[in-house]
């Protein structure tokens, strides 16, 4: 460490963290004034959710620190036990490693966790993607981590509104994007021939060069218990439609399980259904998976966040992204096989969407970082509401 | 448990918790449809902060679970994990008991875990005190909760506006004033004979019948490293005004250690100092004794709580209620000596002020627990801002 | 609790627990002086290893508290940290509900985990299978159990020797047999037809009336990282034998992934292989699989212990099970799919083997709950080697 | 790192620790072989208990890395899930650090959960001080952490039998010594001038150059609750003999609370007492402290060991050293003020004893970093108990 940079952790947490962060990483590792000490830790440290860790030693970021907080269980309850886990074990790396800054992404139970650590241990703690609006706990989370943090990096305009709305300093709060929009705009987005070998998963190969659909759903925490019967609805809209389908197991959410059951399930049941389960893709993979697929199905922000910018047609199902700004390419459908069958029909068929720029230009990591060396650092936060006294 | 009654799990972490929360837990014990399920944790279990748990166990409360979580230290890594620990067991508590809401109070260490524990668990929670502004990392701590509480029980009408600024459903926020002010109005104030038994402490006696000072200064989480100094400020002014003290030990929070430091030190060097270091009161004792106080020295939200509802002159030092609404009972000043010296003669001086009624007129524990007891319970939050689309 | 009874606390954590308590169970249950407090932990809650818990629940017994402990990640590091979390989480569980004695099964993580917690809160700890010899760290930790445990069950005379042997004194020392054996002498072995509707599992359907071979293989810890390698040798020998399969997916132990990661992908590879894959079966349902099998192979000790009593011809596989006490109905072999296929057929060619009483005769349940309710119980340990001073 | 070098992580826990391996310590930090990695936790990390780490860096030891895993409370359940979270903590470090031995120190639960930790992440443990025999759970957790270890360095032919016993392989079992006594040897044991600066404490002056008793008498885990009355008896005794006293604070087992309570309400009683209360000392302090005293009280291990080679007379109260070997300087008694202070009185009669070479020569260092440096290292363990089968 050199005594004149600043020292900024980020805890990446899974592949959506990653896909999320990736463009600050490398404004920050590449920054003067700045140094990373990075800490990887629950899923994805797991074999379960796809090798994240080796995807990111690919693309050059080696932890300083890894941390194991996933409790088993899926459950509301162990979803509060990893939390809880997850602050104490960071406290102690944040102890030990002394960052100057702690960098926290989106609205993860791993993302408060690090948040609490960092406010506790008056480091400051910089937010994304802090202000929008969805369902799910995140949603309450990701305010709460608003009220957290002294440095806040919001996606889009509204959310920067709704950032200061909820009482925070104008001057702590920067409308910059979102860095997944970054990596999008960088690359070559053709599907390469290498995605064969590099991808196994398990069912009949997809034939990247002809139509496909991509889906992924996550389970809902505040609808916990009804993840089994909400994705055979999906299934049977997918079944039916009867178009080759990559398919990507949820995230590690509380009733991750109820979902995964329903997929095994199918599996058992239809083994020459034209599904191809992935666990994992690399982040620019993940854009170029969507941007040439015919149909995004689910309930990922992925849909309306890279969606948007890639004009991807999109069905969003049920609660997870409820009230999210978003762009004209997403149809909300409820848990309904009918309506999500007919929405993708209508989504195939309207075919492309122009692309949009709500969530950002592509500039964002690099601006993060900017901002992350020269920002004013001040731990004591105030309410900025004014009354007549 | 009745099948018909809702059980309501409150966590008590501290003397300064009861006392906040006390009514309450009387309103939910005797309302005919609430059921009291009560947690001891964290210092109220501790013999070094005064046997909170015998005061409660007299006055009728006896915990149906109790849980250690504060994690030795006192600095700001201790305090983040202690936080991390407490969220770990009152999972697994709220696990066996499953309460139909959680309540936490204020804006402590051990107030975010449980309402971090409950939120992840699809628990309703309520809140009381929110919307207060504040220093110390208990200001960002409290807007969070808020940010993931369900129900709402500010304690003024500023309070109640800020909450619902802050984004929440104005149907889920209750202007019900501080139960801490409920027992004050429903006792003798006088100070008892009993005092000289039941509180022993360290240092001369206090004659209660001549004139008194009374202070409690914790540490400033967000000024780790200062207490030392600060308290030495404080000590400085009240031995050289050289009325007798009645000095209350600290909190738990991370700089405790530097605080007792001060005050052991200063009982070495001044052994015939006439003050006197308690441990703990009972609420209504503590009540009592700054009622009968000349002057009220310190940064405890009670000179500003109990202390304007009884118009005790209180001297409030540094930051840690910088901004907290307060009555006119309140002098603010730097942590100088010089400073504190002068508020003190001049409160001194001052004398009584008028009755306050800034904070409650007594009677928000029953209304909290008529609340608790038919409010719609929703677990599903969101942000109530409106844009035009 | 009536005041009279001793309250004996049971942790049950895995499906092999369970059947090595499940008549000590109903003994404590029966007896008129004994209270049983059930605890359930770690992978007994757990979907992915079947459900324990709806198993014990038709059995009868419903636990009266909890508890999440598995960290995910199947890895040294994250059994190490399943055990510290299963001490704190029980120590919490022990100190709200008080205990007389704690019972603690066998040799793994979650053994010694509530073995440490009862220890250190001066609860009388007793443990059954203690003074056996095996491979894996099982090894050391049951006799680092043993040297905490008051009151020793062991289920051989050699058991017993060696406890003693170790410096336990010999009144604590009961040779009771395993309680394991108590169940297979009191069922009637033949495998019902229910079998079919209750175990579904993956892959092609078992015929129960034809002979099958029944495989149990599970990571061994202190030879991590080499579990893929090892199980692919038994794939291959079972792939070659060709005889229909029942196989149950190993346990929660670190390496566990590898060993799933090699089953997974010999199901991909070949789907029409006739092995059907099970998580789990009810304690008298597993003693009628093997007793009806032709040839139990892996290195479960099943194969040694309720193998031998059942005479039923088994491979066993590695070093797990390496220096453990057994009977003639065992074959030893290297992790190498020759040895282990000539071992296969070479007990299939001898067929079933005479009974033997090695582990016991069935009244170990009894015997144990007996000597709970009437044991001297005293904490204060102290090794019983005399020397000439 | 150098690649040929052995990492060796020591973990030191406390004061008593921390001069029970300084040597090692050095010896390791010395050995061309060995890399010395030292991690710092529990109370050594502790203001309350003295500042060891300081004392520490004075010394040249800088710690890799720190952990804060003192649960406060001083009750059994207390210590027992600080055992659990030392585990969780340890492993995190183990895991980044990747030492390849781990050397644990004695019989404490800092102890334990070192020793679990390691034992269960495959990393080969070393264990000094096995083999002893005393009363507290320590005696339990001395044997079962031996049962965990792979290398072993007990300090005595006695103890060295007693592991050997216990069916450890002889070839792993190294009669060393103890290294506490290597600090004795090469010190000019005259109280210096400087401790008058140095070591403050509470109470009046302690003249050195004049008699004074020294009383260090711990909490006994295993009489938890009798531990206020148990020292009111040693300070009546102390009080009667009116010498001038150094008296140390005890440690952080289950129980402190109530020995210091005692401590506390007689300096309350008796400020005139000629008794000065110290936290800590330097490992070499403590020697010269205890070498010009006329009595050593108490029941530390240190008036067992340091004593003997010292032959300081010494009074060694109740059961916590009960069936610890030992030499002709120690006087055993019970809980009695008047057997106490007899045995006092006995002792300063008889005045300094010969020094006796039964826990060491003063080379126990040196040697237990040469066997570490060279000794074949193997962690799958194996009972070593023979049978004709």
């Amino acid at each position: 460490m050199s005594a004149n940079k600043r020292k900024v952790c980020v805890v990446v947490n899974s592949r959506a963290n990653y896909g999320r962060i990736k463009t600050v990483l490398t404004a920050i590792k590449n920054h003067p004034s700045l140094e990373l000490f990075l800490i990887l830790g629950a899923s994805a440290l797991l074999a379960r959710f796809g090798n994240v860790r080796d995807i990111m030693e690919r693309d050059g970021f080696y932890p300083n620190s890894t941390v194991y907080t996933i409790l088993e269980g899926e459950t509301p309850t162990t979803m509060a036990k990893s939390t809880g886990l997850a602050i104490m074990e960071l406290a102690t790396i944040f102890e030990n490693s002394k960052p100057d800054i702690v960098l926290t992404v989106a609205d993860r139970f791993e993302t408060i966790a690090t948040a609490i650590a960092a406010s506790y241990m008056n480091i400051p703690l910089a937010h994304t993607q802090g202000g929008e609006v969805t369902g799910s706990i995140d949603e309450s989370v990701r305010h709460a981590i608003t009220k957290l943090a002294h440095i806040h990096f919001p996606a889009t305009d509204r959310a920067y509104k709704n950032v200061i709305r909820m009482g925070e300093p104008p001057d702590t709060v920067f409308n910059v994007g979102c860095p997944a929009m970054d990596v999008i705009l960088n690359i070559d987005l053709k599907i390469p021939a290498r995605f064969f070998e590099e991808y196994t998963g398990v069912g009949p190969k997809i034939k990247f060069n002809q139509p496909y659909i991509v889906v992924l759903q996550h389970p809902v925490t505040t609808e916990f218990g009804r993840g089994y019967i909400q994705i055979k609805e999906t299934l049977a809209a997918v079944r039916e439609i009867g178009i080759q389908t990559v398919w990507l197991w949820p995230n590690v959410d509380a009733g991750s399980d109820d979902v995964s059951k329903g997929l095994r399930e199918f599996r058992e049941n239809y083994p020459d259904s034209p599904i191809h389960f992935y666990k994992n893709f690399a982040v620019e993979d993940y854009a170029r998976l969507i941007d040439n697929c015919i149909c995004l199905v689910g309930n990922s922000s992925s849909a309306i966040r890279e969606g948007s910018l890639l004009g991807v047609p999109a069905v969003n199902i049920g609660t997870r992204q409820l009230g999210r700004e978003h762009d004209v390419n997403i149809i909300h459908v409820n848990y309904d096989r009918i309506e999500i069958l007919n929405a993708m029909k209508s989504q195939i068929k309207h075919g492309r969407y122009t692309k949009s720029h709500l969530f950002g230009k592509g500039d964002a990591g690099k601006k993060i970082a900017e901002i992350l060396a020269s920002v004013k650092l001040n731990i004591q936060k105030k309410l900025t509401y004014k009354y007549d006294v």
